[in-house]
């Protein structure tokens, strides 16, 4: 069997986000000081393995643990559709979401062979497909993937013309994400990439993006999954008649997911602050990841050092993302494909970083000389 | 037992250098373009995949094969001394090389962690170590790393004074590396990763990387391990000292190995010559590793496209290095180690790109639509 299939229910009395939001703490320095002494420790020049030691010391504040280790790994991927696609922003037909999904079920997609390789599982949020998921035919052997029901409506409305979302379901989705961080604590999952996949979607969180730093809708909107010129002008028009809706921007940032906002851009915003609330360290993956991040760190200030960049995309929305969100990226190999690939790139680069914390001898153990001079 | 001992014998005869340098072949054209349009069948958006696609692509031209697979991997060491540590130019003290050759096979060094992430082997060749190999302790259980005993000299001479090698020395460390080459692959190794082990090699590289280029000391020259400003000052002089005697860019590239040259960066680039000879593909590590290319690449100008150039390191010379080789390189997460641990990461993007390739749904068997405009 390649998939289970798990509801999560829907919210009863008023949106936990707020609660999630105060638990989120500072990193822990004490656990990071710690790190930082025993990589010292380890036969190398101080600081020489650069990021990979700032990966281990960030992980051990994340935690609250001096030497964290990430037994059980997810890649969680939000999938749903847009409205916008309508007015033919993207070279995809939106029935791919759909298809898509079922790929990741059947263990087809790029993100399972890297799940894969991570030692990773995948879960799969349909917070708001438009049409039924194929069931999945020749699933590969192995395949570690389930599918989460959650579905809040069946895409959005189209960002050009109306508000993409009404309140409540703006908030169901964000609370989905919440809610479903919460279970995979539970389950016992201590480590999270996080993912999209939504035809459309790029439309969607490029006016995200600009909504929320105040950019020009042209700087941060490129051709996702490869539009030719005419499309991106498109693309870009759709954008501007929507942000014009949201005018400056706003202190409320879930008007701007109301207004132009995706229903797996606002499941991952919940997820996001969800986890960070229980101490899970989250690897965002590309630009729509990065601007699902974006919300939730103007919903919880206290967010950004929780997160972990893992990749810088091709699209040009995504620098302007990263920089409001003060992160630096691990990887830059212009991969422009989403679905959680860069983050699980990502972790593979975490798992090395343990591993050397762990594994590798100290000077004295070794019989290897310091340096001479301090 | 944590390592074996072989010996690589004497050579007999001109050195072969130019014979393998002759049988350095462009990259197979044709098994490049069917590896593209493999990767373009897969469940993605065509070339969404980034530089791991360029990866696959690129492996299949250096092999000949449009999906090569690489069971066997080596990341091989070269480790020798430099005279130039009596002018003070490093943070550590000489004897430390000796010591980090038997912490790698004992196991217990970064490069040991990273090549068992990577599932690869340690080939660690001592080629002009100045002081006996200390008798590894604490043997970590599992370790694969092995010894080769080729020793030319006991370190160089100090290039601040003199030449830092004769010719045959130069000569006969160039071919050590060209026949581990054809050894390793005669054993079966189908692809390999290059680092290095020498208590003051970034003064040597500096310098050859400054003769090679005609770029001035300065700027090409760096904190190493993490020297102060005193001994960074030292380091420059030294360096410029050596450069008098080589003068101009010499045409015989061999003449800068002579002058300011280590014997590990000797051994490196006929090991590297030696591969691409074979076309086992070169994944290059960092700043050491980068100049002995660019000495491979005066003898070989067909070589570059061969080599993979896995980080970008901190010292200001690497730049310059893969500049000059055309190399772009795929990581750069500051690391300042060597030892191949940079190219050691970047076997596992080797492997994820391989995986992708290989395990990844094609549009049509997995049902989902393609582009619907080309």
């Amino acid at each position: 069997v390649g998939h289970r299939v798990v509801s999560v229910q829907p919210a009863v009395g008023p949106p936990p986000i707020a609660a999630a939001v105060s638990r989120i703490r500072p990193r822990d320095v004490s656990a990071e000081a710690e790190a930082a002494r025993r990589l010292d420790d380890l036969t190398k020049p101080p600081g020489s393995l650069g990021r990979l030691e700032e990966l281990a010391i960030g992980l051990a504040g994340m935690t609250g643990v001096a030497a964290p280790i990430f037994p059980r790994k997810a890649v969680v991927i939000f999938a749903a559709d847009h409205g916008v696609t309508a007015q033919g922003v993207s070279a995809y037909a939106g029935e791919v979401t759909a298809a898509m999904v079922a790929n990741f079920l059947a263990g087809g997609a790029a993100i399972n062979v890297l799940a894969g390789t991570a030692g990773a599982e995948v879960v799969v949020v349909d917070v708001g497909v438009r049409s039924a998921i194929p069931e999945p035919r020749d699933t590969k052997p192995g395949v570690r993937a389930r599918l989460v029901r959650a579905r809040v409506r069946a895409g959005t409305r189209d960002l050009s013309i109306e508000p993409a979302l009404e309140r409540p379901q703006t908030e169901a989705a964000l609370e989905v994400g919440l809610r479903l961080a919460d279970e995979l604590r539970r389950a016992g999952v201590t480590i999270v990439a996080v993912g999209e996949m939504g035809i459309g979607n790029t439309t969607s969180a490029s006016a995200v993006v600009a909504a929320l730093t105040g950019a020009d809708a042209r700087s941060v909107t490129g051709r996702g999954t490869g539009v030719d010129d005419a499309t991106l002008e498109r693309k870009v028009a759709a954008i501007e008649r929507g942000l014009a809706r949201v005018g400056p921007v706003p202190a409320d940032p879930l008007r701007v997911l109301d207004e132009v906002g995706g229903l797996e851009i606002a499941g991952l915003a919940g997820f996001i602050v969800g986890a960070a609330a229980v101490r899970i360290p989250v690897v965002l993956d590309g630009f729509i990841t990065g601007a699902a991040a974006l919300v939730a760190a103007r919903l919880a200030p206290a967010l950004p050092p929780r997160l972990i960049a893992a990749h810088r995309s091709a699209e040009p929305g995504h620098a302007a993302a990263l920089d409001a969100l003060g992160l630096d990226p691990l990887l830059d190999l212009r991969l422009r494909l989403g679905e959680g690939t860069g983050a699980a790139l990502a972790l593979t680069l975490i798992d090395a970083a343990c591993a050397l914390r762990d594994g590798m001898a100290t000077f004295s153990g070794a019989s290897v000389p310091g340096p001479v001079a301090g």
